[in-house]
């Protein structure tokens, strides 16, 4: 995976959809045309007799802003009308906009926020929204506006959802749950209308919901795992972007598998984020294609 | 963990049960008046303040085999009647006699096999014992008997367990599940008296019973792992030994999965099967404490 | 990486040279003007603004073996003449033809021939040539013919190494040394024509020469690992295909080191013999790309 | 590894010298009788028949600190006169005291406060002390005083280790150097006093000294590692604590492979302080043992 800075007069093109002879052949085409120079190329079909296809491309093309319009037209009537392809072009000198949610754990929060200054992640960061004030100060430290939503008492959650809701609203591209330990309602996930990511602190699909660490040591595992996956309203069930896994031992307690876990847990979330912020990763059904 | 051959004039001596004061003291103390020397000593509490006790010590004592009885007349008064602790004492110049069971699949059987051959597992093969003859020829070439028990056709397996069961009887040390694919009755479990390993070609506790490789496929996962445990009646639910992963990506199929997966299973169930030859396992309800 | 069976009517084309525009582009049209349907596609520039350009692509092409000389023909008008670029096309129903050279540690040596069974490697195995006779029965067993070529006493190995060059010529495509214990002279390399790739039993560029688990102990390195490359007259130096490591601890022995070391070594070497097989490793000066 | 808190009344005894019969009993008496209780005991001898004998107690004793001296003058009899041993014994509620010596690299500095700051680290920070002033700020936001001590210009560093030395005498129990890029003189090492430990960003012993990521580059390695290291007065030669490797490919600039190397970094350094401060790494030439 290439350096993950900014590249001005860059673009990413993904492209999917059933499976034809002569895609390839007609989006290189199709760059060429529009003076482009492919610079990564990859392609995957999940089933060469007729399945689905999948492409990212990224090339460079001079004065890339000014070109898009034109691009996008061609895109539209050579992809999507000759071939009904789906695409989406992305213009990589512009960093996505990324919402952090946390509560007090903070690990993952923290490691996000120091990869980002130092320049290892391609988004801006807009905001920190927490149910908690423990991390406001540490936020702030690093120049990004937080926004404290206590969580509302009781099952019904919807007036704190609203109030985030309200905060997002407009302001970022794709929101990443690091270590946010309250569930998002199928209501708040359908009026997002972006991308939200979650790191979960077990190797799914081995120990869904609640305290996974607990449920490992009492089931004697010889490995913890942690894994990062879009969030759908299934809880823990969503698309997996990315795993990994660190060996334990029987002497290890469930706090020590904890403090070994968070390791692994900002590692596997921060990857996730990459990917994602470098347009790498395709959702299909349950499943994603990380180029 | 040291070399895995047989060696001549050594012991070990695992001992368990409720924590107390100065059982290091008294184990030591019992060792040195009967002339043995500590080579390796590995002790663990699973709570300091009166949790369970487990240690494992391995010595070296001239003329071993003469001063057995003395020794384990010592420790049975010393450590059963004084600590009410429980202890076992194995001479490590003898090899632990190991059936092998198994189906189609050959990559576990053989890797086992040739691990033995090149004396890389402190073990005797008396028997290969398999529900197919397709590896007959192969498991009689490591001058290892072999013997066909097909699986009784329908639910009931008593005919075919009852003749597993004969072949074992006093024969053997453990038994090694190299994927076997027949479930074991909780009858042959009770009955066969010796401990029996088994590789599951899943990290468990993710994809429990058949078809692993596909269940990953399914859901998408970025790692996939095996794991060798102890049977129990509840399937796949036994204490874990040994687990490991290997990363896999959306590009590969669930026969790429089991290809991949197969040296993963063969791994684990080599280090499971050393481990537990090498006395290191100790069971603890569904736990395993590996020193 | 998908599975490696042999494909009937696949092709893959690999075209590396100075980068320019418009490659991807020329190379799909070509693949579809002859037919093709790409399954996959990998592309790599060392240095986007003007650097070296690799491309791999797998195409299928109904009734390939009669239209090579057509694509053939037209690739080099196309990639030679037009854009200057070296090519290589692969028919990927033909299994590349693999000798391994041996000495007396047959661990890489049986897990080949054993992957080769199970239809893990897209290759024919013509023969193994030993500097001893410990193997040969083994090797026998597996279908595969078997030559004793002693190694000549004294520093002149030109005898023995024309006797393997005898052997080798005509019926080979590529050579492995599967723990080959003896240096192959400048002279060999030059005159067996086909690539040579070696497993060597340390993380390169640590541990060059010979006995690196010895070097490993006396070093008191926390990692042991292993390296398959191709063999250039430099030992130890040329492109590496693969490597990986092992965990180990102060209470490993240099022959424990040796043990442990074993498994990652015939790992590393079927993943390199893979890639090699399946036309997925580049060599460019004395780096390798891998796709 | 148990949970790393400082635990009251607890103590951990380091014992090493020539291995002889009965060392154990006499360790496990001598701390019965002073009324301990053992919760963790490692040994290892490097050479059964007489080489070197390494162990590691902890004990649980109440009242510890009163009982100190008189445990103390039992060690000196029993172990120093009666064994030849050496031995130490900590008190285990005691944190170390740490300097940190860092440059204008943070990921290592700020990794460090952060786990120290978790509770994660059994360690007190009396002062960071760097030759750049770029961390000043974020050293003190976690109240960790910072003390800038330019590099003198030229090959003579003698005033500004002078400095130093003046800054850490008496103050702390042992350095790291957190990508610290000066090199310390002999006699800096000499007049310190306490352990100094090093991350050097490379796998030793391969890529020793200067710029190992753009070496690891030029040869093509298709993993990257870090090693944590004792320094000594040969470079890069000391005894190794821990290391570990990550993969990468052909497409990773050596910027990314800084990148990537920066997350192994800082975990191989925080693993071996933490087990330094546990006192779990004993010295022994140029090896260490790790409990």
């Amino acid at each position: 995976m290439p350096a993950p800075h900014l590249r001005p007069d860059h673009a990413c093109l993904i492209v999917h959809g059933k499976d034809q002879p002569g895609i390839v052949a007609a989006v290189s085409a199709l760059i060429t045309r529009n003076r482009g120079n492919i610079v990564a190329f990859d392609q995957y079909s999940d089933d060469p007799t007729g399945g689905a296809y999948f492409q990212r491309v990224v090339f460079h093309r001079p004065d890339l802003a000014a070109a898009l319009p034109e691009i996008r037209a061609d895109l539209e009537s050579t992809l999507a009308s000759g071939f009904d392809l789906q695409w989406s072009l992305t213009d990589q000198s512009t960093p996505k906009r990324m919402a952090i949610l946390a509560s007090k754990q903070d690990h993952c929060l923290l490691d996000l926020l120091w990869r980002h200054r130092r320049g290892d992640l391609p988004v801006s960061i807009p905001m920190v929204v927490s149910n908690h004030t423990t991390a406001a100060e540490d936020v702030r430290s690093f120049g990004v506006p937080f926004f404290h939503v206590p969580s509302t008492p009781g099952p019904d959650k919807s007036a704190s959802e609203a109030r985030i809701l309200d905060l997002l609203a407009g302001n970022v591209d794709f929101v990443v749950l690091a270590r946010y330990m309250q569930i998002l309602s199928p209501e708040f996930l359908e009026r997002v209308g972006v991308p939200v990511i979650n790191i979960h602190h077990s190797f799914l699909p081995a120990f869904i919901g609640a305290e996974p660490y607990r449920k490992a040591k009492e089931r004697g595992v010889k490995l913890i795992g942690a894994t990062s996956h879009y969030v759908t309203s299934d809880l823990d069930e969503g698309p997996i972007i990315e795993q990994d896994t660190v060996r334990v031992t029987h002497a290890d307690s469930a706090a020590e598998l904890a403090r070994r876990g968070a390791d692994v847990e900002r590692q596997v979330l921060s990857r996730a984020v990459l990917w994602h912020a470098e347009d790498r990763v395709i959702r299909h059904g349950n499943h994603t294609i990380v180029f």
